[in-house]
Formats: C-alpha cells, sequence, structure tokens
C-alpha cells in the first residue's frame, strides 16, 4: 500500500497525478490519496473577510489560530471544494473515488490542544479556545473496507477529538500517522518542489537520499511548509514505514518519478 | 430501512434529531440521513460576494442560476461546513456517521441539464452553462456496505453527471430516487413546518393524510419550497415506497412523531 499526499499549492497538476494513480492500480497497487488545500484556504479566507490569524510561540515558532470561523473557512476549502473537485476529476479519470474528511467514522482521531502560550509585544499570553489537534489515532478498518470494495480514498483535514469535535490538524503528520497504522510500505509527499533542496533557488541542490538515522541533521534545510513535511516523514519511518519519497506534484508522473528517486528519498 | 431528509433550516433541532436517530437505531432500524443547507449557502453566498441569482422560466417558474461560483459555494456549504458540523454532532451522541456527497463513488449519478430557458424583461434568453442536474442513478452497494458495516450515511447534494462533473441538485428529488433505488420502507421529511398545511398561518390546518392517487390536487398547498417536497414525496411513491411522512423538525422526537402521523403522511 502506498499513501500519497499531495500538496495544496496551485500548480499541482491533478491531471498528471490521476494519470499516474490510474497506472499503478492497473499494476495492483493499493493507493490512499490524502490532499492539502492550503491556497484554496487562503484565497476564501480573504473573500470571507476573515484572513488567517498567526501567532507565534515564545520559541518563535509561527502557527495558525483556529477559532470557529477560521474552523468553518477550513471545512469550506479541506472538506468541500477541495475535496469534492478532485474526487471528481478522478472519476473522470476512471478512478472510483470516495472523499472522507477525518471526522467521517473518526477516521483521523486526535487529541485535541485548545491551549496554546503566544507571545504577544513582548508579553506572553495563553490562549485557551484554539480548535485544533494532533491526529493519534485511525480507523483503519474504514480504509480496508473502501480499498476491498474498490474505492480509492481521497482524505483531508479536518479531524475529530476524542470529544467529538472538529479540530484543525496537520495532513502530513495525519498522513505519517494513518500510514504507520495501515503498515503502509511507502509513502510519498509531492508538493511544489523536486525534492528537498539544500538552497531553494538551485536546483541542482536537491537531497537524493537522506538516511532515517541522520535525518535530524537535514532538518535545517526545511523551509516553512517543508518543515512539516519532514517531521511527517520523520514520525512515518519511526511507526515502520519503509520508505518515504518527497517528490515534484507538478511534473508527468509524478509519483512514479517519486517512486523511482527522482526527488528525494528517505530510508 | 428509513430515509430521513432534513432541511436546510436555521432552527432545525439536530439534539433532537441525533437522540430519535439513535432510538430507532437500538431498534434495529437502519437509517440514512440526508440533509439541506440552504440558509447557510444563502448566508455564505453573501460574504463571499456572489449572492444566488434567480432566473424565470417562460412559464414562470423561477430557479437558481449555478454557475461555477454558485456551485463553488454549494460545495463549501452543503459538503463542507453543514455535513461535517452534522457528521460530528452524530458522532458526539454516538452515533457513527459517515458524511458523503453525491459525487463520492459516483452515489448520485445525474443527467446534467446545462440548457434553461429563461425570461428576461419580456425576451426569452437561452442559458447553456447552468451547472445542475437531476438524479437519475444511485450507488446502492455503497449504501448497503455502510451500513452493514455499522456506519450510517448522512448524504447531501452536490451529484456527479455521467460526464464526471459535478452538478447542482434538488436533494428532495435525490432522496426520493435514493429510496426507491434502496427499496426503502419509508421515507421521512423534516422541516421548519408541522407538515404540509392548507394555509401556513393556521397551525390546525396540517392535512393529516394524503392518498398517492390523488396528490395532485394537494399540490396547489405547498407554497415555495415545500412545492419540490410534495414531488419529492409522489416521485418516492411512484418509485415504490409504503409510505412518506412530512413532520416537524423543530420538535423532539421529529422522526418518531412524523411516523405515527403527527404531520402529513402521503400513503
Amino acid at each position: 500500500m502506498i499513501i500519497v499526499k499531495v500538496g495544496g499549492g496551485k500548480t499541482i497538476n491533478w491531471e498528471y497525478i490521476c494519470s499516474d494513480i490510474t497506472s499503478l492500480i492497473n499494476h495492483g497497487e493499493k493507493l490512499v490519496i490524502v490532499h492539502g488545500a492550503s491556497e484554496l484556504r487562503d484565497e476564501i479566507a480573504i473573500k470571507m473577510g476573515v484572513p488567517s490569524q498567526t501567532v507565534t510561540s515564545p520559541s518563535g515558532i509561527s502557527s495558525v489560530y483556529t477559532d470557529q470561523a477560521a474552523l468553518d473557512i477550513f471545512l469550506m476549502s479541506y472538506a468541500g471544494v477541495a475535496n469534492k473537485t478532485i474526487v471528481a476529476q478522478m472519476q473522470s479519470n476512471g478512478i472510483n473515488a470516495l472523499g472522507l474528511s477525518g471526522v467521517d467514522g473518526r477516521l483521523w482521531e486526535a487529541q485535541a490542544k485548545p491551549n496554546m502560550m503566544v507571545q504577544e509585544e513582548g508579553k506572553k499570553r495563553l490562549i485557551r479556545d484554539n480548535r485544533t489537534g494532533r491526529v493519534e489515532k485511525v480507523n483503519v478498518s474504514l480504509i480496508h473496507l473502501l480499498l476491498e470494495n474498490g474505492y480509492v480514498p481521497v482524505i483531508s483535514a479536518p479531524a475529530i477529538s476524542y470529544d467529538s469535535q472538529i479540530v484543525n490538524t496537520d495532513n502530513d503528520w495525519a498522513t505519517a500517522v494513518m500510514a504507520g497504522a495501515l503498515c503502509a510500505k511507502s509513502v510519498v509527499y509531492l508538493f511544489e518542489a523536486q525534492g528537498l533542496m539544500k538552497d531553494i533557488h538551485d536546483s541542482s541542490s536537491v537531497i537524493p537520499t537522506i538516511d532515517k538515522n541522520g535525518l535530524d541533521s537535514f532538518m535545517k534545510f526545511a523551509q516553512g511548509r517543508m518543515k512539516k513535511k519532514v517531521m511527517g516523514a520523520q514520525k512515518a519511518l519511526e511507526l515502520g514505514v519503509d520508505s518515504v519519497y518527497f517528490g515534484d506534484g507538478r511534473i508527468e508522473h509524478p509519483i512514479s518519478n517519486a517512486l523511482q528517486g527522482k526527488g528525494t528519498v528517505f530510508s
């Protein structure tokens, strides 16, 4: 089984991805797709007049504060427009796709993390109502049920907390936890770059292979969103996944190319 | 099997509905839920700056024109916020709900209806790009698969056309077609009224029973959205459903009360 996580950038080419999925399925491979929708989310948030609020922790790590309005926009973009548009595109390519959020059938259960310490104008403040959580538990029987009956699951955040609240969650982390729970052989992360690069402005600086035991020393090359993908790769390997592949989601045969080591391979 | 269609009004009480679903399931009943989100859709459309465009046919029937922007808002509200919020609320009530749109697994397949003749300032005009369709075919094996494995399907529009485009569709009609395809015994339509009323301002004017052979003569009492529900009831009976129940979605035990004939019973 291969878990493919596709980033939410606008230049991701879903036609190429669909074509690759079809040929992998025809070769007997079982696939589970996870997708993002970050650019769409930001567009909708601006149109709705509630742009994302970024907060900074005392240690300097920035993250998005999710109140009810932000959570609704998350649902609109990820579970609404992006998920169903991708499912329809896959269906039009002959793939029997079925879209789910982490809420459905408790697919992704998360430990809620309502408290967050933030640093504002030199002062610390405790936020107590952040609608976010970290996925810990996966309804693997639901995934198996769908796969055994010929459906390709197309999954995205949000998740559901243990007390049944909808919570924003990191798709990259959830992908890793799900891959571990499903005993998947491989995880492929596709995004708008050729792989993990030493210098994002130098296309020849792609790091071809990373040994899982020395992974920490490569974290410094991960900028912005890429940091969470590298953390996802690390988590997936910890949970027993053989190899994690980073690859370019804009090119032809994006999954096959990644699996052939044309991006970055973690193992 | 009972199909319960719940309208998209803001005063619908989902706590009462969840409690009723739980007791019906505990009595061995199989349930499929369909929901609307019309009021939420209108709110989001206004916030997004693209209010619904109503057009009128030469015979005077008004309907919503669905372009890409309207379809996206449909996905945001129905498949995004409403569907996942209802699923989470059901999960918090111990119901193992799983949300799907008609697009997922080709659950609701529709004949696209892109052409619509409209009357504008005394002139007729043909619209050729209306993103709408009428559901004709249902993936019954998917519903059975979920029910047999303990999930309660929670379904809403949009649907998918035969050529795999996402299309806006009438939930009430789709509910009827699905009930027929599933050979359901009963269909319950819950909304913000006590039943089909002769006079919507007179609560004592609820019509208790309607014989399916004389149904046409009651169509005149159906105003606005209610017309589509009565057409749904008629279609469901035509397709072999035993009885259709109209009931109040704002009161305690809304489904049980409707099934006990406290609203309007079509049979």
